[in-house]
């Protein structure tokens, strides 16, 4: 089958690659769309070292083989982190903290940019009817966004800055005004703040924004220099929440963090099943993210387009 | 009157300092007995640029005059931070973060490191007559070490790490130690620990420590390397609160923050009410922690002492 296939930082599109085979508690799904985000476009860079195989962990597919003929045929997305299911953070926590967990495309398990996939039954979650699969690849990135009101009281009135306006901070400006929140997106360029203008977001760009009284900050820019613009944002006794996997800045100023008491939460995976109530509500604008869908086959000219300045959503279909 | 002076980092013994005159909404205090912290170890290295003034800000006084009588006479602590009283911060969560606060030893205001200073009235605190000076001067540190509770749901099962057994990190083990909790101190020396062991905590060496499943740590080290530690010493979603106020590692591994959801929060002064409540039931080891007992005449000495290594509380007796 066609595959995208990553190693040593070398992505490539993979002719022949074998078709997967299911363990007994895994579904065999031929994927229908997936979603290129911006963990696949840092894969290709080498976050993870080591990764060697397919990549996506955003996708949509149908389940063509399964031990439990139930989910036969079902319309599926799944959660990306697969744990050993017997040490205490898994009993207690879930998969997602695992300390020797799989992740779809991502840790010791191939992703969805291919024609099949295997994933394990119990990370299923079947897409309803009115969701047309355009949506649905947005379930995880979604669920992404909805696992910061897992963490943070959202109160309606906060006051709520969310630094970069990308392809994931979008979905997490959308979900922080459903609690009715006063919303700010922040971002480095004026034509990056034109969707959320157009759905009656208050924007500005990031270094001119001089004030310093957010309740909360989100950090989704994926650079350095969020989480210290992060830090300048927000209020005393305020709290920031971190997305970007990346941030590693050399300058951090922890001084305001302890001299403000500043609270700072790093937020990854988040749930599905609230991702796909919204998806299926239509609360959430997903069409207006997708800039371009290219066949399996010109993935790499996907991966190419998805790396340009300013790109949201790129899809990949098989 | 005689006076520990700072002045573009050094200090100095001054013996004709004009004796402070209480503004309408202060109180005069002959100053019984001061605590020499952290803080002012790095007030002398210029950690607040622009302070001239008198150092100190954990002592113990007598009012000799007061606009309100009441007060005359009574032996009092009192809480650095003086706000505008009239922004939102101030109105709404105290002066602690008022954007133009001044403090106490720190900020625009002389501190108590001489015979007599001059405090607002509204951050008076009367000490039980049970509670000697000698007890009564570690109210404003412990007060900040009971803060992480007002700022962390401290449940009883939780297994906490205090890295850093210094004269601060030894009350925040012990306050925590009070709900019940599993505490183990770290600390860089073996030395360092024996006072924490003889209390019935747990200990080891930080470095050669290699669990990583503390739900919560507490970071009390004062030095660089001490948020590195906390972060490693963490688990997934765990909590770390930060005490030290200049922590600016260059090294943050910020990517486990985010990966593991880790929850950090900045932590400074809190609530003297309930510090002097423990203080007064005897729940809290404070002759413990003082190694030595100054006069103000010899407080360059004092500071000296107080710099060491391994060595806890220095008093100063005007």
């Amino acid at each position: 089958m066609y595959a995208l296939y990553c190693e040593n930082n070398q992505l490539m599109l993979r002719q022949n690659y074998p078709k997967p085979v299911p363990q007994p508690d895994e579904a065999l799904l031929r994927i229908t769309l997936a979603g290129i985000c911006s963990t696949d476009l840092e894969m290709v860079k080498g976050y993870v070292s080591g990764f060697a195989g397919v990549l996506g962990h955003e996708f949509v597919g149908v389940v063509e083989e399964c031990a439990d003929s139930n989910w036969l045929g079902k319309r599926v997305v799944a959660s990306m982190n697969i744990g050993c299911q017997t040490c205490e953070i898994c009993l207690n926590h879930g998969p997602e903290h695992c300390p020797t967990r799989r992740a779809l495309g991502v840790h010791d398990k191939d992703g969805a940019f291919a024609e099949f996939m295997t994933v394990p039954v119990r990370n299923l979650f079947e897409v309803p009817d009115n969701v047309p699969d355009e949506r649905a690849v947005f379930a995880e990135p979604l669920a992404a966004a909805l696992k910061i009101r897992e963490q943070v009281k959202i109160r309606p009135s906060l006051k709520t800055a969310v630094v970069g306006p990308g392809r994931l901070g979008l979905l997490v400006a959308q979900v922080l005004k459903l609690a009715g929140g006063d919303v700010t997106v922040l971002g480095r360029r004026h034509s990056s703040l034109k969707l959320p203008e157009s759905w009656g977001l208050a924007t500005g760009l990031t270094t001119d924004f001089a004030d310093s009284s957010f309740d909360l900050v989100v950090e989704v820019t994926g650079n350095n220099a969020g989480f210290v613009q992060a830090l300048r944002l927000v209020r005393p006794m305020g709290t920031v929440v971190l997305k970007s996997t990346f941030a590693d800045d050399k300058q951090l100023d922890m001084t305001k963090l302890v001299v403000s008491e500043i609270e700072v939460i790093g937020s990854r995976c988040g749930p599905f099943a609230p991702a796909l109530r919204l998806l299926a509500g239509g609360q959430i604008s997903t069409e207006s993210l997708i800039v371009a869908d290219f066949p399996l086959t010109d993935g790499l000219a996907a991966f190419e387009k998805a790396a340009e300045p300013g790109v949201l959503k790129v899809l990949v279909r098989p």
